[in-house]
């Protein structure tokens, strides 16, 4: 619902009826417009949501227990909310409406709660993960724009599990980033690297919202898949990931992450390319041509879908951009 | 949106238009029918909320460290999800849509962060504060039914905070409950016990909340007020509040709690009063004639709002009661 600024009325006798529109009311009178739409849309959803369950005290006193205890277990190395995000599908649909993709360009995944920023910057070729037993594999792979030329400087970071489906940050006593860097891309684009065979793993479940998933009758499983984030100023910032098949989770990932084109079945080095990276021949092989768009591509793409898709869920209300994003325009 | 139960689909290639109905479905094999549908409210409308605003990977990023921050402070004696759900109108909806009262019954209020289940019971006439600056009151309360018959046995718990606007638990050396007592109502259904006259105070806003008001440009002003919370077996859980004319707050409440009817102004003793409860002729006075109704009125009524309100958002949609919450009715 619409209301424009103006007095706020007295706000007593306050309804199942009338309190939406009120509360909304009381929350514009700040300068922000962008602020104040994403607070009507957010307290309209929210009331809408309790109206439509006739959520009872009993579910809204379980449903804020339960936020206070994915917040208890948050910390700079254990993201719950970020979970929880991921497994409502929040994640992926965030990634999808800021990062729209044009034409060729390489599809978005999530996130996810593992991303650190203690990686180490090193150069093609040394190994990201210090675990013996994980399954050698090398990663080569090229940055690109939509017409094929290369992209060089770009800092790329990944990261994935070790052998064991953990992911550093897991275990109590780390002492440094494993199974994660940072690399550059070449003048050719190129940028490659030693690391071990992805394994799929179950997202932590020993908290709230591993409880949830339960309650849900949901697995908590990820097929096995290595992360990828591109960063270039003047580049729209890549989040993705790449799935490895067979894997039986492709189907049903947790937290919504597969796309069809990102699912890339692992080579094997041929003699050839085993002197050229000096790794043994056979070796487990994975490649990949990422494909990236500018910020202005991305922005214009982002700016015009914003523009479509809110003139059509409010057909009759006017609307702008304010930082490239969508505030109902009252002049 | 309407999602049938059934196989689950292969869940790739999620984008902004399908993503909403998978995830749905993924939630909805459980067998709790009554889970099913919140989370079907609940992720449709997230999603709605993310797709109308088109939020942006830095504000969903903002909302959850928010969220995070709203939980680590959060403990026994600071309930800072309540307050979040207080300010954002939430609290009062759910007890309206919860509690829906009938015909001259005591309207209801928000709970707010600040009841204990620690006060002690006493008897009629005892005093609840031990401020000793705060303006002496005797409140001399009853509670009755609809047809002005008294409910005897009635559990009340009342709180207030001091004369300096602070309830107990917000003192780091809190040694006891203050301004906080049970009492149980006689035979003619009355209570009454000495208390100080209420004064206005801010809402904790040195946290999270307290932030947020202020980039709405909100007030944390709550109308000077005194707590009552009624239980008996056998009747409905009623949660309100006085509050106390004149207040400059009365019109602007940060937790949208004020109602026309709980709106009591001050007596004062007169003599005949003064010797009756042994307190000083002129005594501020606060009286008022509570109205409880019983739990299957109560139920009546919530089971009959609950099943019109659903099938007028969703007219094409079967609906049934499962402990009298709605669930849609796939049979």
């Amino acid at each position: 619902m619409s209301i424009p600024k103006g007095d706020v009325p007295p706000m007593a006798d306050l309804s199942i009826d009338n309190i939406t529109a009120k509360t909304i009311l009381i929350n514009s009178q700040n300068p922000d417009e962008r602020l104040t739409y994403v607070f009507e849309r957010l307290v309209t959803h929210l009331h809408d949501f309790a109206r439509e369950t006739r959520l009872s005290t009993r579910e809204w006193s379980a449903g804020l227990n339960f936020l206070v205890e994915v917040g208890k277990i948050s910390s700079d190395v254990r993201k719950e909310f970020i979970l929880l995000s991921d497994v409502l599908g929040l994640c992926l649909l965030v990634d999808a409406l800021d990062h729209p993709k044009p034409d060729k360009a390489t599809e978005g995944s999530v996130l996810g709660p593992f991303h650190t920023h203690d990686a180490v910057v090193q150069p093609s070729g040394e190994p990201i993960s210090a675990d013996p037993n994980g399954e050698p594999l090398l990663v080569c792979c090229t940055a690109k724009d939509r017409e094929g030329n290369p992209v060089e400087g770009v800092k790329v970071d990944v990261w994935e599990t070790d052998s064991s489906g953990h992911y550093d940050v897991q275990y109590q006593q780390r002492s440094n980033p494993d199974g994660r860097a940072v690399l550059l891309t070449d003048a050719d684009g190129s940028f490659w690297f030693k690391a071990i065979r992805p394994v799929s793993y179950p997202i932590p479940h020993d908290g709230p919202v591993g409880k949830l998933l339960e309650l849900l009758h949901r697995h908590p499983w990820r097929p096995a898949h290595m992360h990828f984030m591109f960063e270039k100023p003047g580049w729209d910032h890549l989040i993705t990931a790449l799935y490895i098949p067979p894997d039986q989770y492709l189907s049903s990932d947790a937290v919504f992450g597969v796309k069809t084109s990102l699912v890339t079945p692992l080579g094997k080095l041929t003699a050839e390319q085993a002197r050229k990276y000096d790794v043994p021949e056979g070796t487990a092989l994975l490649t990949y041509d990422f494909v990236l768009v500018t910020e202005q591509e991305t922005e214009a793409l982002r700016d015009k879908n914003a523009l479509e898709a809110v003139s059509k869920l409010f057909p009759g209300r006017k609307c702008k951009l304010v930082d490239h994003l969508p505030v109902p325009d009252l002049d």
